[in-house]
């Protein structure tokens, strides 16, 4: 089974990251391919950066060159899931849904730690269209930047586990998420700290898409995610794939 | 005062209409100006679809070569307001938004009449992080396609008269709203049809930019709409300043 | 056009400075009258003052005697809306309404920032039956009462100042409503120091009153809002026409 | 003990029947005096009438010269029941409330059955604001105004039984409330036709009355509910005491 | 009229409490009998402690050997009464939902302070599935164990009444509730400190079942309580009635 | 790893219906372990049996001799599995919330067609508890029980698949959910008529649970699903294991 991640930035270090998370919960036979995108920020911190990706992992995945099984879109609290959902016939698993999705499982309330104060409130409108607010105790930002938290594990850890901490004695949260793609990997230093299971988005979307692949389970063409109708499009995908990259 | 209309489509014809339809409800001092995305498919009827147009619609008002006091984003049930939201420091107001939120001031429920079946969730999605969802009573469709409805006025009054009458008895709408930017200028025949308010999301949406403005009232910048922070941005605007349209 | 804006208190001085209000926003062509009910209490702080303003407000408008073309209620967090717009043809707008479906274009969450406490869940349960409660992230008293912060600007603005700051910072609002019509005229020295938008209910209700007139909608009549039905009613209006006033 | 049952419109004959319903399930021990408004209309089915008889209520009620222990407003959808306990020291119970509170305690989801078409939304306003709602499986008019209720029973019975077997079948109801004062005393004849309990709001009313009173509990006073201010009020209640009435 | 009060623990002294508690308010006519489950845990404050509750109870109630009228469910925030509901035509009534339904008769919001903190989300899940969660302004701990509760009682009421009132000072809450059986005879005490209205699960819970036998209603039969079907059930209830109590 | 899959009813052919069902999803290595109950009825379709299975599959497991690593309870919206929780230190994963969590995967909407009417408001209820209830747009009885639908696999393809054809066409589902254990295995014949993915919350149950254990996550500990005080409980478990089963 082959499984994209795709990485919501054109940052390739964090690609790496993502991709090595996915492949330490990944089963044997799941080869994982990570995938950066050829266009976009350097890092998704609001709404401009955020649609740019939607479409640039679109590009990405379309320009993958071989077949593949499932989708991972690797981006917390990122747009574009429903547009992937369309084009391909393989599953499509967003990282944010995944993460709340499995922490239900957990505890009766779930809370997010993401980057920045001003990520808050996409999480929470991705959630909300999810469906999945309902057991969200609290979202709390770390209050570093996405890259920040790449660079400097140790604060990350610190910033990271002191919301975390608040999250569970005052919003009462019994699990703890890790809202951002570039804290995969600090899952175990965090749990430490605060004494509740900690959730990583990139490993839960993974194990779920091997699941749905397993089960023979993929999206439903029946109306929201049918095919996009036959129609002129200009720009999209001849324009980016010739004048794209480089 | 000067208002861009952006369509979410690449059809020409369609700009004039909403422009037009913009135009005959503006003050006498308001300039509106219709903007045609350089890229993205001929009408937009799904998430793809809508994604393209998101990014279609920031690249319009970013290339728009003259001040301006606020933006209209002419698509029914599209993405990109956020982004646009961010990018800009006038207000933007959505035409999902403004015909929602006008209809509620006419009657106890509303209805929304659009074009296809699978239009239908992505309305909802919009009218739910929108916050303006409670007092919907149905969002049902015509069944005809975005190119149709402008192309055989005639069949659409039909159609939507229809399915508004269904929503007035069935659903207990005392509101309709056009909910689709090709059925703008329809207004007055389905009224007819109907005997109650038919709201139109374009001229809904120019009403109260046009208001915002005069309030001196604009996108709060503390959080979800901040600028974008400073950062590498590959693909755009460059990448289609330099390589898009034509 | 003319638009009856109505106090729902029976301090003139305060119907001066709301109407002084709305002629500041109002089209030059807009004729605002400022309108006193007859009966009632000096300031509405409760549901009892509530009631009683409901129906002095419906019979300070049938008894104005010339034409007119809208009326805005112009009390924040009051009963009566849904009578007016029972026994009249031309469009009804409360400033409770008005004020959060517009604070709703500016951010991503407004909070409203009112008089008393006790007024706190009159204006929650206002919100909840208009259906914009979602984006509410709270509601603060300022701790003055109505005339209090009519009779003291200053100490009223840094109260207001005081709470619409907490408001920012740890309910997460992105934009304050000044919560009761005699804080219209503060706007600009509160939104000097809280950095958000500030939006005034009187203000935000006549830009849209305007544009219900100019779009040509009015209440719909068939169902929730159809004239009472002919029957016999004691006390009014003939009670109040001949014994009330003086 | 002595409970004030106020009718909410001025039409003995229905105070009468309100009246002989409480006495019916009423405590030997306790008084019912049925009261009629002053003022108002001779039925209530829209919010100006509403609105009146919520003036009316509390007329009636500041009024009555003897003390009382509790009031039960007899008006099922009506306004007015948050002003009563602000002026009152005694426990109020709307009937609106006391039917949906009763009818949780006996099945799933209920369903009431109203007068006409447009009480619907007014029914469905105060049980929202009552946080009684979740539970609802639908509202359904019967299709005949109140006073026909009252004046032909057997058609009103007929009506009432078609509409309850409906909210069973379709709505999956399984519990019928009879939303309208006048139904009072229909009870037995529509449960015959459904199988499923049938709960009248005055019946219902005033055993929640009595057990308020029992209890020794009522209305808090911290807050919503404290007394109004002492301020300047016209025409209340002096002006109702001298001019109202004959 | 003869109501069965059930306590969910096997502690016997918690029962004469209960019953006690439930004998002061009831009628002269009731006879109030005090049952102790045959088995469980002593005190009740987890899920499976909960779920053992359950079937204690409705063996107990199966076992009773006279004829009774109503059956009263002494355990707040415990699983079963459904499960009663289905085996008995009378009236059953749970103390979580009697209390919450009783306390929003007197105010805008209520509190609920229970024993220990892991008690609180089975209580919020309780009050969700009844449909009572949205005028509930919070659920708080004392920190006190249920047994302790009733051994320290000037322990109890000291922190009982600490948490009230942050509950009306901080949460908004203008009555509480005693959200634990063994918190009944507390009320007058904890009333002294807060101010506001308390309200007693056991007592709200007498006075309606008691309500509801004198309306003539119960249970409705028609689908979520109607009777078991018949088929063959192991261990129940001739495993419990062979093997248990000794 | 080893998974016990455990029925909530004590029909043994059931049990191996599901465990095979589980079985031919779980990866190679993974040993899936089938449990009946010792107690409880032969088929739960209502509360009363829900609630002793609840219990029933809490001794199954404390009895198991084994060690093992995840739990999956086999019940479709069945109570119990927050007890579970308590007892043990490993996931417990309930198939209602397991198959609604997989669903939202895959489509904008689910609906669930479960064996008899009476089920729907259990299952309800716990998707309501659960969270996952927004996105599900409705639950439909199939009029057979469940030994029924095991007995009669062709009427059970009949009726099930009448019902997802109208759940998908009339409620606008995408996704079904099969709302029985005793459905497991007729997966693919509905997914035929219908044109939707079907979803087993057995074989959904499995690859969660899976993925769980491979994450190194299980239940928060800290609140609600601490293990419980210790304490005197009588009945269980000595009880059970002394008396049940023969």
């Amino acid at each position: 089974m082959r499984i994209l991640v795709v990485n919501v930035n054109t940052t390739d270090s964090m690609t790496r990251a993502i991709a090595a998370q996915a492949r330490a919960v990944a089963a044997v036979e799941t080869e994982i391919i990570g995938l950066t995108p050829r266009f976009g920020a350097e890092s998704c911190e609001g709404n401009f950066e955020s649609y740019l990706a939607a479409l640039a992992v679109m590009d990405a995945v379309q320009h993958y060159p071989h077949p593949f099984d499932a989708v991972v879109q690797a981006g917390y609290g990122e747009h574009g899931r429903e547009g992937l959902q369309e084009l391909l016939d393989v599953p499509v698993v967003d990282i944010t849904e995944a993460a709340a999705s499995t922490a239900m499982f957990l505890g009766h309330k779930y809370s997010v730690i993401t980057s920045l104060d001003r990520a808050v409130p996409l999480i929470e409108d991705r959630l909300r269209l999810a469906g999945l607010l309902q057991r969200c105790a609290s979202i709390r930002a770390s209050g570093l930047g996405v890259l920040e938290l790449e660079e400097h594990p140790e604060r990350a850890i610190d910033a990271i586990a002191a919301q975390a901490v608040l999250a569970v004695e005052q919003d009462k949260a019994e699990v703890i998420i890790l809202g951002c793609g570039g804290m995969s990997g600090l899952r175990e230093r965090v749990s430490q700290r605060t004494g509740v299971p900690i959730v990583d988005g990139v490993a839960a979307a993974v194990t779920i898409a091997e699941s749905l692949v397993r089960l023979g389970l993929t999206t439903s063409k029946v109306r929201t995610y049918a095919p996009p109708r036959p129609k002129q499009v200009s720009g999209w995908p001849t324009f980016f794939t010739d004048h794209a990259g480089k």
